[in-house]
């Protein structure tokens, strides 16, 4: 079924969220014209998912519409900003209503779930691949950067860490996993951002990081950007049943710390904030849990579970590393 | 040559453009932090470019990083306001640094003309394709719209339609030009968004819209958006020398009506305002040339050279209409 370019984007995505007030002129014209929060500071993240690197050939539609923008709600996430608009560049080898509309319908429940309107995009004929930019807005001096960690600082992920990693093992055949399939599935193709807890760490981090790439990558990050070093201990790492059962059967006690695309956020905390901070994170409906501190000198040091130093395996995903 | 991805984002955009104040932090973190215009509109649009479709495969680097900025910024144009920044999410089969760094002057060159800076964006392997999105600013009630044209009001064009549509031709090698191919192809490979135009149109134009499918298509757009109709002069439509040549070569007057990738602009103007728009309109550098009247019903009428209603050919180009 082939669909004008214009009867596409009216069909889908026109309705697809409630505008809200800020919208001043939404899908249809040059520009979308929004009104920004008076006295907040504008995030934005762009995030291009790709057909056979970021998802299989034969994904979901409505799983891929809504990891698309779950990948850029964390990225709010990790600046403790709220989420306002977001537009989409979707490039598509053929218009297909289903496809189109499991998409559209994968989308839109988490953006209205997150109060994220979609304001603009773009559609063009392609290889299959989807741009998000999500924009929200953070008061000044209150976002979670990843520059302001210092030596003596606690770190904390959210939630449980592997999950999407060993889904992946699953689903390419190198993994039998039996009772956890599910709970693993959903982590790896319909991942949460953890908004709430971005915004309910303002003041309480000295700076955090949404974990895309792998715990030891995404804190290499923070590291590097904040000129100071850390030490993670692997038995501290929180992971859902299903990744346990995988480490004690595999003896890969690495994959929650390397493994990507979980969606996790990794939290900085002073030692002065901690004991405020681990009681506004007991209210997270997944918790947050101490993994770490951060100290003097550059890069990540990993304490296995016997107190000996481990070395760190892969380095997070790196889209253009030599093969 | 492979680059790691934070290498390639480091080494050719983390310096392609001079951040401005209102960049409270740039690329490297997980969103970027920007301080919006007091009392402005926020003006944002998305559009991808795919190889193959939008672009040659064997395309200049420099000149598609030129293009895929040109084509937003026209939709800055287009709604009268003012660049600010972008964010570019880039997909490259490989980390080429020959390519990259011409496609970074290309997009660095236009971006510093223009005084936008590039604050974020995401770079992944997969097919050649270019999503750039541009925010700008508008004073509230002074943005040029596509819904608030009205019977009666004079269509304008700026500079002249057809170069573009006229250089893919010669590309192709269904038409040989010789003295204006270097005009030509530069219309087409690096076309100018008239911003400054769209800037001095405020308060002056009833509706605007920039020509990106062809003159006949976008005031169509401009006429379903505004209940209006439109009568086009196929005399009047302003063609450089090579257009103006192949017309009298070819019969084909229709070109200039119908030949998208100008990004030229078509202004409505109010009859109370002609004098004031032409008076301002004569001092930009490409001009300002009236082509048609919107009237009231739908769609568009085209008046040939003898007086005569001409019957329109392509309606503008459509991605995803049925072959």
């Amino acid at each position: 079924m082939a669909l004008g370019e214009f009867d596409l984007i009216t069909r889908y995505f026109a309705q697809l969220t409630p505008a809200g007030a800020d919208v001043v002129l939404g899908i249809g014209d040059d520009c979308a014209l929004l009104q920004p929060a008076t006295g907040e500071l504008l995030a934005v993240s762009i995030d291009t998912l790709v057909e056979g690197r970021h998802f299989a050939v034969d994904a979901d539609a409505a799983a891929l519409g809504h990891k698309a923008l779950a990948v850029g709600l964390s990225d709010l996430a990790a600046m403790g900003a709220r989420p306002a608009w977001f537009t989409l560049a979707l490039t598509l080898p053929r218009a297909d209503a289903d496809w189109l509309a499991g998409f559209a319908s994968g989308l839109g429940a988490l953006a209205r779930r997150h109060g994220i309107c979609l304001v603009g995009g773009d559609t063009t004929r392609g290889p299959l691949a989807v741009s998000i930019q999500v924009h929200g807005f953070v008061p000044p001096g209150e976002a979670l950067r990843r520059d302001g960690a210092r030596p003596g600082d606690l770190v904390y992920v959210t939630g449980t860490l592997g999950a999407a990693g060993l889904a992946l093992l699953v689903r390419q055949g190198l993994y039998a996993s039996s009772e956890h399939l599910p709970e693993l599935f959903t982590r790896l193709d319909r991942p949460e951002a953890r908004i709430e807890a971005g915004r309910q760490s303002r003041g309480l981090v000295s700076a955090a990081i949404d974990i895309s790439d792998g715990l030891a990558a995404d804190l290499g990050h923070v590291c590097a950007a904040s000129g100071v070093g850390a030490t993670l201990y692997l038995d501290q790492l929180p992971c859902s049943p299903g990744v346990r059962e995988y480490v004690i059967d595999t003896g890969d006690s690495q994959l929650p710390l390397s493994a990507g695309d979980d969606y996790e956020l990794c939290l900085c905390v002073p030692g002065d904030r901690q004991a405020e901070f681990e009681r506004v994170a007991a209210d997270w409906p997944h918790g947050a849990t101490w993994v770490g501190t951060i100290d003097v000198g550059g890069g990540i040091k990993v304490i296995g579970t016997d107190g000996q130093g481990v070395a760190v395996g892969a380095a997070g995903f790196d889209h253009f590393a030599a093969p």
